[in-house]
């Protein structure tokens, strides 16, 4: 029973199209190479969207960050077309993704990159307290 | 002394509607089945809003809860699902649920979505420092 | 020496109402009990104001607090109560009311209730960048 | 080698003048005396500023706070007070000072208090991603 | 193979100049000597941008950040400095630096500054609800 | 419905007294009254123990916490007190009873209490590696 | 696709008998019912172990958690009972099964019990300084 | 209604001295001065004992805490003479103080010093799995 | 420059033989595959060691790491398996690997062995109170 | 008014020399150069020690560490060098030197080192119930 990775991503019908809701995922797998000297490279992937009509399936998502293993990419370049892969299989209303690279050289390195489609608006947002969460227990 | 499960939620009359005011609740234990497999899914569900005639019942709420146990649901579909019977029963003024599903195949997804009153306007918001609870101790 | 618990909350002059400021309070102890079950709840309060004439005293605030440890109350309800009473005291620029009530059949509910002076606008916000306490050290 | 508590807020140059850039300082050991009943009060003042002509000098300031440690201070007049002290010395483009005092009777207390000179108007947010510090390792 | 400080900061062809993408970086390790003292100051800085036509490369960061190491510098001048040096090389459309210095005199301080590219506007901030890292775990 | 405090601890048959198990519980909500002042207490009570014939029912443990709400006893007094309660209702092998009181005048106590029946010894322990729950995730 | 709970716990050989060595997992997604009141209820197990000839597999040790889904059982008891059955289908030299219940009544249970292969004995622990994952960074 | 600082320590009597129970008390608030600058220092001092026939009181550790505001002392020294001071008021079966003295110099300094009653043992200890308070929560 | 995978560890000579003291080594990045699916599996390694002769160099390591990423092993193997290659280049007075696998199927699995050389002994372990890093700060 | 690093460790009289008692000190601050490539290294270092008849002055030990700031060592070299020179300058009953080095080619690198007074013994250890700082609040 192997699984193979795959640059295919594979898409459902959005269950409610009529509403702008958020769907937030985190992958926390994410490896490549260095593209200069092939050392694997480290990242934790958040991917924060609105779907139009398709939304990205789990699965498929998986095996699409598996197919980078064994690929060189920088880290601007790559966040940037992670993120192309995926609006143009999902054509999102907004689409937002953020890879946390693993500390090289004793520096961070984050990368966060959007979407919008053309014309579309966010809803004005309601601002309401916070909380942390389960918060109210007692010590 | 057996209570059951149940889809209907009870409401009482929200003891101040001339009020803007905001309730919050955190559902650490909703469980659905995945409509794939069968297998378990797990969430915590989030619950802000603002009432409008009617609040939600705590322990017609939790009943609510324990309706999806041996359900199938996709994360996306159900997310939308609750926050539309929650809407349906109380006619909220506003009303956002965020969903947090269990970590599946590596990858945490989590869902929020919102409905609006028609006509209805949030206040401006009052802007203010924000403390972590209980920090100024010293240690 | 034995005080009494009261519903009577004191005020001292705002010492330097010439200014918009933000007067932030935390208290842990709130208790009343359930006036369904007669079974204690418990909370706790956190109160932001911008004081106009006057501000709430400390130790009346105490004894008003402990004033309700025998009375029977619903969340929602004593919420807004307790700002109310607040309100009618000090007669703010601004009040915030936030409950956070103990975990009750695995559900944890939180009530923000909030008055505005009419006529009272917040100065706009002068947005900076925020640091957790004293996190500049190594390690 | 006895240095001495002093009133004396000292300055430097503000190195950079031509540009809106933001000073934090937290300052963890204010203590003072409850004008009341004598006893020892403690908070941490934390400083944002962004300077005009002038930079408070970091040694002046413990100096100027050391000051206090026999004086007998309500909450709010001390923070305004402090504010108005630092203002008067170096004359901001914007003041704010933020007193979190030590759990008295069980309540904690926290006051926060601005100063913006007129005329002056923040330059509009660019709002960016915000990450927790050197959160991009695994563990 | 010893590799030397530097005051170069070198660039690399932004890969994705047709999107404003944010860049966040974490620098832990800058070390100065306090000019007064001769003794040594620590600092982490973090740096936020988003590239016009050059990215910093980051080994140069890394050496032009070891050229403070015997170089005496004040807080506010040296985080203003660092910041015009790195506008003067990648000549962004936006740049803040955030410089948190390590505590001296019982006193943290902090230093923000920021550049922005004549003309340039930010997107108007699609705002989502934000989530802790890979918090919806049960525990 | 409405129950009442209770001094009565009720307990259930141990389901195993063939084997030596840790029992621990975390009671948030422990209040009484302040014998000198007649002031609220309150107080986290974690209860660890080793059954021997009789398991302490939770139900009527709640009741039992409950019934020192309007009673006043001093701290280290009133752990004592309880323990022995438990002790005597249980007849366990081994009991650890901890108070946590919540913060008076700048003091926080805590007061820790055992009983241990004659003639029984704990198996020797078997020191393991200790993991903070769920930690092994990426971020 | 659709796999079914089991009570069979599957198991391997254990890859290196000739060592004590220690085996960790966290299972928090086990749920059952109250066999009182039939309502759901949520645990954490935690199960730490020394193999002696076999491991347990990991997915017949998920399908044999989701076999307690609709079975009602007691806190102490249902302890115990797991981990019989996996002592039972893999005779270990040690192991522990921790278990951590869902807030009931606004009182935390936790349930640790043990077993040991007699005759067997732990290795003398080697106490070394416990290090916080990943702590030596600066921030 | 002014108290005054002192440094006579009040006791009452053990209410359980039949058994060696654990007090632990935590002191946020010293402040005391340093005999070489005369500036301020701060601590933390944190009491753990077993009582034999007398207790701490209270009120009377706060004021003679108080009793160090304006004396200069030692880290190494003031630690010993408070543990001196405490023990020589109530005579213990077992007492230990921990002062966590705030940063100077950029370094912090802990002092660790214990009494033991002469010819008193302590109980060979119950080594039981701990938890985190209110850990078993889901989120 | 690309520097390639390596089985081989390379070590130097201890620089102080005479005294038994304790290495700690963090590895975050080790990624191997699921000889049973294929799919990428990712751990946390972390060493703890008393060199005898030889410790282990740190660029080594690394590339020794490295050489698993396109290998399939299970969980409790390769824990094992790296011990003994450690061992076999360092031959130490006491090693421990701990490997904390990213969670599967919703389980969190860590695995820890240990090897101690024949007639070695630990010396007897100085307990101290611990500290959690410059927590003596106020705030 | 330029103080000079130094290599000389200055020390006072133990002012309680009858007494085993334990001083912990945190220096954030290490900084040297690594010997193969010249770049600087970073630590934080964390000293134990059971004074015999001297204590090490603070002032000293910060310019003692200072003159290591253009030297360079490897990791396990410099932290057995720097136990010899505190040992030799204050013939400690016992030393512990924990050295937590920055991240380095993605791995984290800890040494620990004791020193023990030949014919020295630690008292018995007294173990405690231990308690996270200030933690009975309630939220
Ligand atoms: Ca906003
Ligand atoms: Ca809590
Ligand atoms: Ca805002
Ligand atoms: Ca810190
Ligand atoms: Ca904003
Ligand atoms: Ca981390
Ligand atoms: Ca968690
Ligand atoms: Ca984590
Ligand atoms: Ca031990
Ligand atoms: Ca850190
Ligand atoms: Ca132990
Ligand atoms: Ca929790
Ligand atoms: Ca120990
Ligand atoms: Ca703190
Ligand atoms: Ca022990
Ligand atoms: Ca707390």
């Amino acid at each position: 029973m192997t699984t193979q990775p795959s640059k295919t991503l594979e898409t459902f019908d959005n269950p409610q199209p009529g509403r702008d809701y958020h769907i937030h995922m985190e992958i926390p797998e994410f490896t490549c190479l260095c593209p200069k000297t092939g050392q694997p490279d480290f990242a934790t992937l958040i991917l924060d969207y609105i779907a139009d009509r398709k939304c990205v399936e789990l699965k498929s998502l998986k095996l699409y960050i598996w197919s980078f293993r064994n690929e060189g990419h920088f880290h601007e370049d790559v966040t940037n077309r992670v993120l192309d892969d995926l609006v143009a299989a999902t054509q999102p209303r907004f689409m937002r993704l953020t890879a946390k690279f693993y500390v090289r050289g004793g520096i961070f390195t984050n990368v966060v990159a959007e979407h919008r489609k053309p014309g579309w608006q966010p809803a004005p947002l309601v601002e309401l307290t916070q909380f942390q969460a389960q918060s109210n227990t007692r010590g």
